[in-house]
């Protein structure tokens, strides 16, 4: 009886351990998120993705966007906050939009307060990530340590040879945060633009990006500054917009509930799906229109017209 | 003897479970396939992915297109209808060119004969669909249960919040199509065109779509009415093409095996892959050439020129 | 004890037997790469996804492009000499630019020294994977058993019916290499172009790519040849570029390690990450300001700037 317990200690035991590995199978690796500039048009992309299966066949790699327009390392940090927080807690994004290659700027991965990781250099991709997710720590990657074996000799793919094989490593767990490199105790680079403030009975705000797919114009201004306000439905809005303070456009806008509350061609205000408040031309570019575009030298102040 | 039979069988029931666990992971879900009109260039198609990955890591994502021409349903319908049969029974397809979001269109899940699954809005995106595969069953989603939780306030992207949400939870089995919400027994929503149908000596039919990258005139006249017409190889074609019923082009063309049988910059017509009609001006292309698009408003007519 | 030990021994080995199926598991399928010159707006390597899934539900897909110039075979086979040898061995790539589809050009699969497979048409596409990787065998795919079953009347889509599915099941170990089909024992079809060479104290080489989102010039000059030009950090070169024998270019370039190097607009040359000599203009395109283009027929000659 005692061996006949003995046996079938083992086999749990067995089993247990077993489970275990399977299990942890299942969980094992972390989701890779990849976003650069460099276009589909090339091979870049498809050699940093080789890179990562080479570090663990089974890992999962997706893209954020490889159409960041060159060198726009703004229009990069707004991609990174716009989707990050939907993947889950683990995800590790690479990011390389890279002006500064071969300067002295720092590559780091940065671990968000929400357990998100990036990987990056640091020349203000990570603005808009430190604001809305919070940053708990920064590491510098050690290049000596944490760079594709054999590519010593290549000082101009850093996408590949060190970010992508880093973020892959990271992501598979066949090293740890700690293992990047030290801590880094400065700030990090960051891109001054115009937050939004209320000032008077106005909201001032800057349009960080356009829904480029339909030319819509979309703000920073989110939705406890919208009912600060006091705007409500089928509120009328005095939207102005400056450019490097040169004002591009002044109208009145209805603040509707969606894009069939306007006749074809007429403005709309509404909170996009980041629910921040936008502006559209209902089956138009309100952006091509009116020649509206986006970045940190952007600013609009908008107004509720008393009825 | 009986006691080391016991100990034998635990272990070979534990071993069981335990495959079957195994073997339920193996082919625990099905494949979530995305088509949009959102492009790539932003981040939209990319949180619809993080959502579906935080429904289960393990989930295989892949992309239709995100080309769709902004608002084009039609389009969206054909890109459904020349792929989904192409891909195995359970696969959820997600489709989303919604010019009606914020509207009383419906939301819907449609399970066809096929075993497929489609999740879209219910605007004419199925019609093509509807036609090749048969639909078995159609139901409404409810997006009181069915919407990515903390998402209530946001009420423009329903792509992300309600169907990639769903899609991914109908495709990783967290939910069953009977979950996703009542019956609906009226018809789906169909937009009209030009049948494929002979008449007299004549086929009539309709360009549902270019392909894109070459040029190629696309129509919806199968092999079944080619045979009809008594065309074979090398047989001329008197070919006519209207917008609206106004003629754009009239030409005799060639019916050949390969681009190769014709001059380059001669017409010619084949079999496309789907096996129907089709016009190409070989090494050029024939819709740039001679004006001729694709959609519900353009209609074809193909005699056979007797020798 | 004797019988203990037996019970002991069947769980062990059922524990192995199984333990091995959960190890083939995790590694039984190759990754497998698509490439083509179908764009991503239509449905086609959607359909070619859905078929490799409906071989392997479990089967690892990426894209390395499908933005290759329609019918270009010369950047087809650039792309995939830029890009294999940074995944893994056993990786099989599907290429299909085909401008011959139709005619008899044969169908193959390659396997090179180092382990990679490509499944394409033999019509160039493999000239550059000859010379970095080297071949080592052919096979001619046997149609009769290696076609999507129920595919035999489709002519026109051998990217989905013949190479997507026989690279699946290559990729998912459903076939090996030998099912394929014969070997055939003559060369590979190739393309002819200037080889980077010495010539007294000048190195001659092509152009075969444009770093295409930035408009950089690349050569097929490697690191071997710069050094044998003596060539160090902040030495100027006398570049000419000719078209078909025309010279379209003359200038004189420093030599750098980074774009940073140069003042913003000013002409460098440099190793990219191949480790080969490129040209750029420090943010703006070399490309487009001197009209300097790629593929067979451009040639580039450099001397170094005595001092």
């Amino acid at each position: 009886m005692m061996k006949l317990n003995r046996v079938a200690a083992i086999v749990l035991i067995l089993l247990a351990v077993f489970s275990t590995g399977v299990l942890a199978q299942e969980a094992k690796g972390n989701a890779l998120v990849l976003q650069t500039d460099f276009g589909l048009k090339d091979g870049a992309v498809s050699a940093m993705k080789g890179v990562a299966i080479g570090v663990d066949a089974d890992l999962r790699i997706f893209d954020l966007t490889h159409e960041i327009p060159a060198y726009n390392i703004w229009e990069a940090s707004y991609r990174l906050m716009q989707t990050a927080s939907y993947w889950p807690a683990g995800t590790v994004f690479v990011s390389v939009v890279d002006p500064g290659v071969g300067t002295d700027r720092k590559s780091v991965v940065v671990k968000t307060k929400t357990g998100h990781y990036f990987v990056t250099p640091d020349n203000g991709t990570l603005t808009l990530i430190e604001e809305s997710m919070g940053i708990s720590e920064v590491r510098e990657i050690d290049e000596n340590i944490n760079r594709l074996p054999g590519s010593s000799d290549s000082y101009t793919f850093h996408g590949r040879d060190v970010y992508a094989y880093t973020g892959a490593r990271l992501a598979a767990k066949a090293i740890t945060f700690e293992q990047i490199g030290p801590v880094v105790n400065r700030e990090i680079v960051k891109i001054g633009y115009q937050k939004a403030v209320m000032q008077g009975d106005a909201v001032l705000g800057n349009i960080p990006i356009l829904d480029i797919q339909y030319g819509n114009v979309w703000t920073n201004i989110d939705k406890k500054l919208i009912d600060a306000l006091n705007i409500k439905k089928n509120d009328l809005l005095k939207v102005e917009i400056y450019n490097k303070g040169n004002r591009v456009y002044q109208g009145t806008i209805p603040y509707v509930n969606s894009f069939g509350d306007v006749p074809d061609g007429k403005p709309l205000a509404y909170a996009n799906s980041l629910m921040q408040l936008s502006f559209a031309l209902n089956m138009d570019s309100f952006s091509a229109v009116h020649k509206v575009y986006s970045g940190p030298e952007w600013t609009v102040k908008v107004q509720k017209v008393s009825k």
